[in-house]
């Protein structure tokens, strides 16, 4: 259907589709930077998704049950910009719009979850919104299922380009929804055959269809300009037992003289075609300017949820009081009351017992006593589950057969993983966990961002955490990662040297509302360093004295995981020959850098030598601790990797690379000089 | 077909297979550690493929025409090991095959490049090796094109497991390989439907077969233990147009009690087993003990190929002179003589010039004057070909239809992009360079660590490279990327700050035989700095004095890239308020590190306060420059990021974030005191 048909055959829908355009065009313009060529090309389907689908109420944003929207293709922000003007959400004004990826706006150059209401997720790094949504249709299952259909029932329904499905991270969500047989994930395809470089065949000839129906998706159709059509078939969607992905065939830039070009993509039109376009849109209108009758139709539609959402007010109130205070405390991100009690008997019974074991099998310790009070923890493996140790003996495994189950296969899906862990926080009800081996982090790095980025409390389970994993080799052995993990804002990487700090790291991570946690865990057995119950949690200060010089404090070893023992061993043998040496434990930098002057420099006092001991590189942030907080380079030192591991016994590893007590000692000797 | 009618049916196969098989299980047990399955379910697959099919010449490892074969699922490590020490392989011992995952063999954990002849590309990150398979086949058409079908001509096989094909990079690769009917790939799926959790139904329920359809592959299917299918399938494999993706249903671990579990995956079977096994293979022999009479066999195998490549060489001989040179510079990775002389005339004219462009416009310059003398230069883009300016005017668009292109448009395919690279150059006879956003190194991240480890001259074009590319925000922005980059060993990270730098980076990165470089270029213009002609390369120091002090050196900025400019201006109002002030510019850390105490004296003197300006966080590797080479914290500071961008016009974005003249200026005031 060509524009003055669509107009004649569907006026109402045409001019709020019309809305939509125009406010991206215009936005797009203004800001001078931007995409318009997707809103305008997208705006019908997303006119007849809100307006006829869509179960959401503007008035309450995060009502839990509302459906789930995730623009994937986050460029064509202006989409749902608009949309979240005109069905009324109060934070996204007309100036909201008018500033346009500005200082300071709502309205940023990608949507950015927290920016403002209506906003899911992040997206624009292209694959995440979908694989994101994957999550959220996951946690949507595993709430209705907890809590029951009354007060969780809803779809999730994701906006996708070109870019998305070529991106491999569409792959690894895709299969994973076909699997647990998503049915109430729906994706439409902005199917405009357009990428950035052209048309999409120069890189690409997937039969898309084809690929969904592979990975065990129901694929339908439909003329993405057509409202009737869109209306069909996303009723039809609604009914499928398989998740859906719907083709919609679309035109990129519609109606402008770059309609179905990359130059419709991401650029401002220029004010003479946006003159041609008002004209070809019936659309007098100034800029910013939404005439009544179509704002008041716009608005009609953002009022449409209301009576849904205080129907589920209804059922909510019905579920007993302490039914709806599990609700609200899973969806607050509230731990349980009992954790921390929990926590403190384990590091008690630990500590006692001093068992030798790997942390990550300390993890598992602590999991096998955190999970069955927090029924919101989540669990899984990308396929290594017995050896990240990320499965407890209460979570039962999810399932199409088993919603209830609390343990997730995700499948070799690295960064599948990390972004449906991403949507089961964001969704709410949901805290995840999700284990593969540190050097994956580089699979997992795109979804790991956004995590910190947003501000979401996912855990990482990182087991074989250096060189100590062996025979494996390079390819296995992380030397770079704690750099990276540590190099990212707004997270934070804990490297537990035993199972009392596994336990503190854990504690940390599970009471975290805002910010994701990596727990750098070991392959090889540890013995326990901390044989002295302590209530308290010293993770929480990211570094603290674990033993105390004896006599004059001539050096302080500073160390992390599975070289706090390196370090114990070669005080030993310091303070054997009457050097009196300080060991601290660091297991997270971020949280000892963001103590006080005072606290830092009582933990790193002036004076001794400083030798850090971590099997990874001295970029992983050591320079800041050796040479900075009073330090000097002449008594400082860093015994760890310079480079690449090599594949062999973990025990011939740390010799061949000197990371080994006498190494330490021998350090601390030339330093002292 | 079981065990019992399989030797009956095909004793000879079968025992050669069963060599195969007994030295995995056999160094497996001997190193108690490994992974025995998979070797001992593709034991016929292999075979076959050895003794019908694979073209190579184990007294020729390099011989440029060999088909390529590649162990995508490298855990199966001894697979590769058995094949390369059965058809004679002079280094592939017996004796290494006995230190399996010992230090110092060659036989490590996963197959690792440069280890051992025969070893085509490091794998064990599972899907690496299929995607990088897929840039080997790219070479292989490419260079077919260029030098003639008499001396290129030859196949690529992959041998890739489930969790290959569940990783997303997998899909890259595979829409790649369809679109660019690569009908020389051939890719022998090990169909087990076993991964490390269990059966693959677990996770994932694709119909890979239709899934290799739609991304436009030919699929066949084999019984993976019977010799006469898998050799009817693969003679058909040869003869098809598109790319061949082979479903070989095997059975992990054949033969054993943990035959079809994931018991057999990952772990020794134990001497029990082995006991029993060595009957069921009638393989009465002792560990690591080959009977003559198989050897022989094995042996003439590996003899068959050497008549083929006489053939090559008396092909190649009849090459004219310069042909042959030129082949032989190209598989050598020299560089162009005249490369030199291009890069400093440029240099000369841009100096006299003194363009204000942005980096990424430069880069384009410099590809504009080195592509056409330098024919292996092999360009490309993820979607971005615009945005990272690596499209120049004579490469042409490499396509099913035009060979000869030199242009590769990767899709929005950034980890396959970078996989694809690192095959390419694995091939032999190509340089390539490929462009994304510097942001998107997280999607890369998995094959740029395999660039670092294998130590191969890929470079990475990363253009957008800070807060400077404006309005798309936060996700676009890199922030902590420079601290990623440069904290993988054995890369070089490159920030140029004009046009002069970014030449001579290039030059660096065109003439790298060992090393992959990545440089990270600005969207927004930046004015020509070295306005004096050099004929030196003053990046290959890494850091040099851009400005010197006039008056007494008071202070020291350290900048890179689009911050350099801002440490001059900065320079400019501290010498106008009599403060002394040297600029360095640092377009290299990574090669400032390896220069001379003396020389990194000379630049970093001590005494002066040393403030550092870029874009990035402190992270990056600062800390080493302004705390240590005899610098002090109470004289240094740093300007630059804190955490991460937004979204804004670029100018507005460095005054919000503190990146200005005035800042740095007022940094080096307040640390002078």
């Amino acid at each position: 259907m060509d524009i003055p048909a669509l107009r004649e055959k569907h006026p109402d829908h045409w001019m709020k589709a019309a809305a939509i355009r125009m406010l991206a065009v215009d936005a797009v313009q203004a800001a001078n930077s931007g995409h318009p060529g997707m809103p305008m090309g997208m705006a019908d389907v997303a006119t007849v998704l809100f307006e006829k689908h869509l179960k959401f109420d503007p008035s309450r944003p995060d009502w839990p049950d509302r459906d789930r929207f995730v623009l994937s293709a986050g460029h064509g922000s202006m989409l749902i910009y608009a949309l979240l003007h005109l069905t009324g959400y109060e934070d996204m004004t007309i100036e909201e719009i008018k500033n346009f990826r500005q200082w300071g706006a709502k309205t940023a150059g990608h949507p950015e979850y927290g920016h403002a209401q209506g906003i899911e997720t992040t997206t624009g790094p292209l694959g995440q919104g979908i694989s994101t949504a994957v999550g959220m249709a996951t946690a949507e299952e595993m709430l209705r299922a907890r809590f029951g259909k009354k007060v969780q029932d809803h779809y999730t329904y994701v906006i996708a380009g070109d870019g998305c499905l070529m991106e491999g991270i569409s792959h690894e969500a895709i299969g994973f929804a076909g699997k647990q047989k998503l049915s109430k994930l729906i994706v439409l395809w902005d199917n405009n055959s357009i990428s950035i470089d052209g048309e999409v065949t120069l890189s690409d000839i997937t039969d898309q269809r084809k690929r969904f129906q592979a990975a065990g998706w129901q694929v339908l159709a439909c003329d993405g300009h057509d409202p009737d059509d869109i209306d069909r078939v996303l009723t039809e969607a609604k009914k499928s037992k398989k998740p859906t992905m719907i083709d919609c065939k679309t035109h990129i830039g519609f109606g402008s003289s770059k309609q179905d070009t990359a130059k419709a993509h991401g650029s401002p039109l220029g004010e003479d075609e946006i003159v041609k376009l008002r004209k070809i849109y019936d659309w007098p209108h100034p800029a910013f300017t939404i005439p009544n009758e179509i704002a008041s139709q716009w608005k009609a539609i953002g009022e449409r949820g209301a009576e849904d959402r205080k129907a589920w007010e209804g059922r909510f109130a019905d579920l007993s009081d302490q039914r709806q205070k599990e609700f609200n405390r899973v969806f607050n991100l509230e731990p349980s009351k009992k954790l921390s009690a929990r926590i403190k008997a384990l590091k008690k019974q630990i500590s006692e017992e001093a068992p030798k074991v790997a942390t990550r099998k300390s993890s598992e310790m602590v999991l096998e006593v955190v999970n069955p009070i927090m029924p919101e923890n989540i669990g899984g493996s990308a396929d290594l589950t017995g050896s990240n140790n990320t499965l407890t003996a209460d979570l039962g495994i999810f399932d199409v057969k088993n919603r209830k189950g609390r343990y997730v296969h995700y499948g070799i899906r690295e960064h599948g993983m990390a972004a449906i862990m991403n949507g089961l926080v964001l969704h709410g009800g949901i805290r995840p966990y999700g284990g593969t081996f540190m050097a994956f982090v580089d699979y997992a790095r795109g979804a790991m961002r956004l995590s910190s980025l947003m501000g979401i409390p996912v855990t990482y389970v990182m087991t074989h955490d250096s060189i100590g994993l062996g025979e494996d080799g390079p390819t296995h052995q992380p030397v770079e990662h704690l750099a990276i993990c540590r190099a990212t804002p707004n997270s934070y990487t804990f490297r537990p040297c035993d199972t009392i700090e596994t336990a503190e790291a854990w504690e940390i991570a599970l009471t975290s509302q805002k910010t994701p946690s990596v727990l750098a865990l070991s392959r090889q057995g540890l013995p326990t360093l901390r044989t002295e119950h302590r209530n308290s949690n010293l993770v929480t200060k990211g570094a603290y004295v674990l033993a105390e010089a004896e006599g004059k404090r001539q050096a302080v070893l500073i160390a992390t995981g599975s070289e706090v023992e390196i370090a114990m061993k070669a005080r030993d043998i310091l303070q054997e020959a009457g050097i009196g040496t300080r060991v601290v434990s660091m297991p997270c930098m971020e949280l000892f850098a963001e103590q006080d002057d005072a606290y830092r420099r009582k933990i790193l006092p002036p004076g001794p030598v400083r030798v850090a001991v971590e099997a990874a590189l001295r970029d992983g942030g050591w320079d800041r601790w050796l040479l900075g907080e009073r330090g000097s380079e002449k008594k400082a030192g860093f015994v760890g990797m310079e480079g690449f591991g090599a594949s062999a016994p973990a025990p011939t590893l740390y010799e061949e690379f000197g990371i080994t007590p006498e190494a330490v000692a021998g350090k601390v000797r030339d330093l002292i000089g």
